[in-house]
């Protein structure tokens, strides 16, 4: 992708001065790094084309009784088929929901709604994404009662200070799996072992949209009574998301209609997509540990040369963790997310000069990027006040390439000591 | 497409007395005829396209601020544009949901609670859709009254009886532009108008899903406060649906999140389904007036046809219809939906009959057809019990040929009393 003929190319190299302003007006650009994957990420060949085909081919409604319906109903069949399988659930207890956003809401309000009688007192934590802090902001506003367990300044639960908020009639327990701006990983299945331990019938729902596909989950092992994730977070369609509900856990629907999905889902299903995250969710498990590994490979290759950056502040890792980034300790957190504070710069402003080198990154996570208020996350683990305003996530995929890291250290070091110059003038 | 060979085609043709049960097991079929373009319909290329764009190209997450974000935001605006042009509206009036289901959900139960103080008392039909029915079934059990204002034998409202219905606590009233099963029609813009000068403040909600594309709908002008419509009704894709919701409307969202949409529905928008709709919209009217009369001519002849069959009822059209079926008549009715009863026929077998000569109709509406109970609006409009059970709904699109229609009766005028004969044995 070319913004800029050699000429004007030239012509900019001659005003120096203004090298950043002239970069975010558009110049040629080496390559195209796409590092804004916790945000979304490209389909996969595959999923695209099964998804093709339920467009165009096979568009019956899988409600009608003919066999268009017949084929449609096939293809849901096998997606639900197909994420059981890799969470080792029963198909049954795959619900559909138009995404991660929906599946949280479904998630927690039906769960309030249904069972409010054996309790109206919520446990959640401080770095929940918007999907599950305003459902609950919604049950508060409901007769419904929510704690906040704190989290350390790596963004790990305090896990004591968690389980001391239990009580009586606390009913729902919802912690993230990955944050979805830090990349910090909670020990679910530890939870989920203490919190039943103190309290048998509490349930316990895990947002696991950033962590679905990096993790091996299997819900009914760990004790996860609720799992929520999305197709567009793992190479799979916008608009569709899951949540595996036990059979033991009694859901209220929160969209009203024909009755679809065993009347928890209403709505014509929206098989294309449904096909896609089922594709997608086979596909994010091939090559599990392989892709992983490699990640973790460029994530700590990635922090180690941003570190030598002056002025740069790595967050969300253990704090045994620097100078080396020995992979021991960058894997206490997730593989893709990296949350990088460049002191007296403004993140909008150095996004959009990575932008203009044909890099993209996001501010904060970008879900919450239509508030401009301070990341909840980094605010929770206490990030210095400064910085709050100067940090940036890089987030990867497998598709990632270590020269896409290599040429993304390279535009930092360039840039961020120039940005500095800039801002100080 | 071919479900047997000659051979088994020749053996079977030899079995005359199991003829219908022979059909069933799969045949060479002459042609395939879509009939049930209410339940879905095809996507058009030029849609399909546009959505794989989005899907594969520019699949960034409109919240990003680099410009893949700011390319996947123009795909919506563009949308947005497109519609809201097409209704006369505002962009900002328009909120994309996962399909008609959630749009009728939010517009009512957003509604409802957003005007609370205003009053609690809602009015609608007794021959709604289900995602009308069963939020209002919802807001029942939330501490809000329903009254059913009910229809004639055609279908239509009993106007005067909706108005005695209103009282000063009245908040809202929901009717259907087009009803999903036997194709009556209201006159949307007289009862708007009748409601506000009896109550200046009645919200109106109109479910426009199966009239969108087939009448030219302007809110504005004609007094609806809230609109809901799908995608894949009107040859766009699953998974998206819009509510046109008036800035004079208070809405409260139903789905809580990033606070995308203005907070009105979050959710990482589907920017591909949302191009799609956009795409879809400015494609349903085009060449409006010629599709809609060609539509009407196909209906006149297959219902002149199809009435000559014995032991046959056309539902849903005025009584002053029969026998000549004079378009005026006809035109009081959708253009594309046929719904007509087959005494001492079940739906079930003769729908499948139909399918085994590659015909795909509708026994009911297939949004209902999860619940095999007895359909809302053929009990509402005093259908003999008789026939509840012997209906189909034939619906067409403006892809539906002549050819296809002469081709439907052909197999009907044969299939009929090869099944009565059947049945009695």
């Amino acid at each position: 992708m070319k913004y800029a003929s050699p000429a004007r190319q030239e012509n900019k190299q001659r005003v120096n001065k203004f090298e950043c302003v002239e970069y975010y007006t558009g110049t040629r650009i080496k390559m195209e790094v796409y590092l804004d994957n916790s945000a979304t990420t490209k389909i996969t060949d595959r999923t695209r084309n099964l998804m093709l085909q339920a467009l165009s081919e096979d568009y019956g409604n899988p409600s009608s009784m003919h066999r268009m319906g017949v084929k449609a109903e096939q293809y849901m069949k096998k997606a639900a088929d197909n994420i059981a399988a890799c969470l080792k659930v029963e198909p049954r207890e795959i619900i559909f929901t138009s995404g991660g956003t929906e599946a949280n809401n479904l998630a927690l309000i039906g769960t309030a709604l249904a069972n409010r009688r054996r309790g109206n007192h919520i446990i959640t934590t401080r770095i929940e994404h918007p999907s599950v802090h305003q459902p609950l902001v919604y049950l508060e506003e409901n007769g419904f009662e929510v704690s906040f367990a704190p989290v350390d300044g790596t963004g790990r639960l305090m896990k004591d200070r968690l389980y001391d908020l239990i009580r009586d009639n606390t009913l729902l327990v919802s912690a993230m799996y990955v944050n979805n701006e830090i990349g910090a990983v909670q020990d679910i299945a530890e939870i989920a072992a203490e919190l039943k331990k103190r309290k048998k019938d509490i349930i316990f729902h895990v947002d696991a949209t950033q962590a679905f596909g990096k993790y091996r989950i299997y819900p009914k092992r760990e004790g996860i009574d609720l799992l929520s994730f999305s197709g567009h977070k793992i190479h799979g369609p916008k608009g569709i998301g899951a949540l595996y509900a036990s059979d033991k856990v009694k859901l209220s629907p929160i969209l009203f209609g024909g009755g679809h999905q065993r009347g928890l889902r209403s709505g014509t299903e929206n098989v294309p997509a449904i096909a896609g995250l089922g594709q997608a969710v086979v596909e994010a498990y091939q090559d599990f540990e392989e892709k992983n590994a490699r990640m973790y490979g460029l994530k700590q290759r990635f922090l180690r040369e941003v570190s030598k950056i002056e002025g740069v502040t790595v967050n969300g890792l253990p704090k045994e963790c620097t100078p080396e980034f020995e992979l021991e300790q960058i894997k206490k957190t997730a593989p893709h997310i990296m949350n990088v504070s460049f002191s007296g710069i403004k993140s909008e402003v150095l996004l959009h000069s990575l932008e203009d080198r044909g890099i993209y990154v996001s501010a904060g996570s970008a879900c919450s990027s239509h508030h401009p208020t301070p990341s909840v996350t980094l605010t929770a683990i206490g990030l210095d006040k400064n910085l709050l305003d100067s940090t940036l996530r890089f987030s990867m995929s497998d598709l990632t390439t270590a020269e896409e890291i290599e040429y993304t250290l390279e535009q930092l070091k360039d840039l961020v000591p120039k940005l500095r110059r800039y801002t100080r003038k």
